[in-house]
């Protein structure tokens, strides 16, 4: 990184060299002083979704009517699917959208569970969104306390997971592992290939939750067999707040599996109104009620541009912004009292990283409150700063991180509260 | 009905004498020649959606981008909840929006299942939705086969179910009751107060679906001290395709039940990012993952006739529908073949009636595809003909049979293949 030095000439340069700079161009950007650091939390909107939603609303719902759903809205969610499963390396009738995050690892992990019910181990880890932990635990007593989870520790400064205790802690009798490929708060990308081999190598089935790495760095789930996968869709996917998951099952056990939730997008021949459940073949079987289809085809609209891109190149674009945010956070921010939250190796790194700082909490208020940029904060001293490729320039990163030493330069989280106390 | 007569002019004369009549200008109709008799499975677009989409997808989403979710979005569960609690007899904090009316049924009926785990029988009927037996069937799987579901019978022509044999096979072994209020084939109306006594005298929790009957028929969730209910927002309240549903859970016991689905919006201090899961107090547990936004906050705009209106204006106009199609199918239709299949007292009738023809199959095909009518279809010789109050007017209704009559007398249906051979 020797080329790189702090002043805003080098960012502008950085963006002249960016093949990917014109795709900024395909977003709605209302504010152009605002530099907008969380599209790892909500994507930015794409221009094309305002006229999609438009003719979904006044075309298809208003004219159309009932006659929608064979117009396209039922094969939706394996239409959909099939978009995102080139973004996940995984051939077709593998993927399907619809339901919640949550939901989809509701359904999965339970799938997985009841396919070897004599092991009793789940591995995961404490880097793991704790949303995932709760499914996890809420499984665990709905099938009588039966199964064990084993959570891999960490402190609250670790960035790295201790990956030999993960190996250690996959014995003959797991049933599941069940990892975020991207982890949340400091960025870390696991080896994907590695760990579900571990994960195989003791007979276990692997989930990976995708939603921080999904449309951020490469991913294969067909090359290294994964067994199961989930992710959201309204991070670097940009299908809006709370657009409709997907889910992955690899194709030689899905006939093996069922969902718990039997629902009639899962039947086989849903309309002819049999009264007993028989499942679908192939991975229809997840799918489980009507899916939201407002929702559901913004979404899909918001696909274009990253589709057009493809991975290779928005990860290129993303290793280099995290690159440069990282020098930018020795240069400019640790003679603040900040340091990076976020693995030095991009190959181990997704497209967001964390800088700590003990006020993080109160500068992330004056962040947004003072200096109009979106960051985020997570517990205990993490300001994240997300960079989705297609729309964030290398300007804007400077941009930000200028805001940040100004706050810290004039005080002005000094008048925000303490870190409001938790009730638990 | 002796003032009735098979006429235009008296359908006009209706239409005039029709206090609702206006509330078909707040809806969009761009083709006035179609007669929508299908808004018990998706109805109108009310005009009012339109701009709201446009400002929710580029104001709130485009602009406000995350901090959409501090402007109404994160409550948007709760207070659109709040709202159609109005319409089913509910007091506050009895009822929130999210996931699909399958997930919420088997989010409950798995919490009734575990809240008395001892109680073996699940009692429901043959008149139920197929895809509420679904979820049925995949609950008693995933508990280990534990539970017996009864299905009071009934042969494909009865119109009623058999409420002796209700009564009979809730025994102290039972568990939960569920059905649906309205049936979705005959349209036959369950006495709530009736039946939930019923279940509660034997010491059963009951759970009404209400798909059929929200916005169709008044509701008294709490009069008659109902345990849970679910319903889905795109039928009679126009929320739009696939749009999120409901569920209500009597305050008596929200904090004795938890759904076995523990996602973060379920949570307590969400924001905590504990790592272990608590229970959020009261209804809010029940929620799930992030709601689609989107498809949310459409169906909360649609909404807004139907608040304005009440249920009671609603459930008298519809009653005089559903008799002046009843009284037009004795006099226009059976002496073609046709007869009811819906109950003759509209007390016992939902929104909907049923009209059953041997050919009842092409004939529903014929009058899509030649006249311009859309009702839809059951097995194994329904048309299902459904009256929405807010926008159907007494002049469609002629309209719709009279086109009936002509597709029978020019035996326009011939043509048409017969039912399709379901494979099953």
């Amino acid at each position: 990184m020797t080329n790189f030095s702090p002043s805003r000439e080098f960012a502008k340069q950085l963006d002249q060299q960016d093949s990917l700079a014109s795709y900024r161009e395909q977003f709605i950007i209302n504010d152009p002083d605002l530099i907008y650091l969380d599209g790892n939390s909500l994507g930015r909107l794409p221009k094309s979704v305002i006229e999609r939603m438009k003719k979904v609303v006044e075309e298809e719902w208003g004219t159309d009517l009932i006659r929608g759903w064979n117009k396209g809205w039922w094969e939706s969610p394996s239409r959909i699917g099939e978009k995102i499963a080139t973004l996940l390396g995984a051939r077709e009738e593998q993927v399907v959208v619809g339901d919640q995050t949550s939901i989809n690892l509701f359904k999965l992990v339970t799938a997985a569970l009841t396919f070897q019910p004599q092991k009793k181990r789940i591995i995961t880890d404490t880097f793991n969104f704790p949303s995932d932990l709760y499914i996890l635990q809420g499984i665990v007593r709905l099938l009588g306390n039966r199964h064990e989870i084993i959570r891999i520790g960490a402190q609250d400064d670790d960035i790295t997971p201790d990956l030999a205790a993960l190996e250690n802690a996959i014995t003959e009798d797991t049933a599941l592992v069940t990892l975020s490929h991207v982890t949340f708060k400091s960025g870390y990308l696991y080896d994907m290939a590695h760990v579900t081999e571990l994960a195989h190598c003791k007979g276990a089935l692997i989930l990976w939750d995708l939603s921080h790495s999904v449309g951020a760095v490469p991913i294969e789930l067909d090359k290294y067999d994964v067994d199961f996968a989930i992710g959201c869709t309204y991070k670097y996917l940009n299908g809006g707040p709370g657009a409709p998951a997907f889910l992955y099952v690899n194709k030689a056990i899905q006939n093996d599996v069922t969902s718990p939730i039997w629902g009639w997008w899962g039947q086989n021949n849903p309309f002819a109104f049999n009264l007993d459940y028989q499942p679908a073949p192939g991975i229809q079987r997840f799918l489980a009620g009507t899916a939201p289809m407002l929702s559901t085809l913004a979404m899909e609209e918001a696909l274009t541009p990253l589709l057009d891109v493809g991975m290779d190149a928005l990860r290129a674009k993303s290793i280099l912004m995290t690159d440069y945010a990282s020098f930018l956070t020795d240069h400019l921010l640790a003679p603040l009292g900040f340091s990076l939250g976020s693995p030095r190796d991009s190959a181990e790194r997704g497209s967001h990283i964390s800088i700590r700082h003990k006020e993080g909490y109160r500068i992330n208020r004056a962040m947004i409150e003072e200096m109009n940029v979106i960051p985020d904060f997570r517990e205990p001293d993490n300001i994240r700063l997300g960079f989705a490729p297609l729309y964030i320039s290398f300007a804007d990163i400077w941009e930000g991180f200028d805001r940040i030493r100004k706050v810290m330069e004039e005080e002005r989280y000094e008048k925000y509260p303490k870190q409001r106390l938790v009730v638990t």
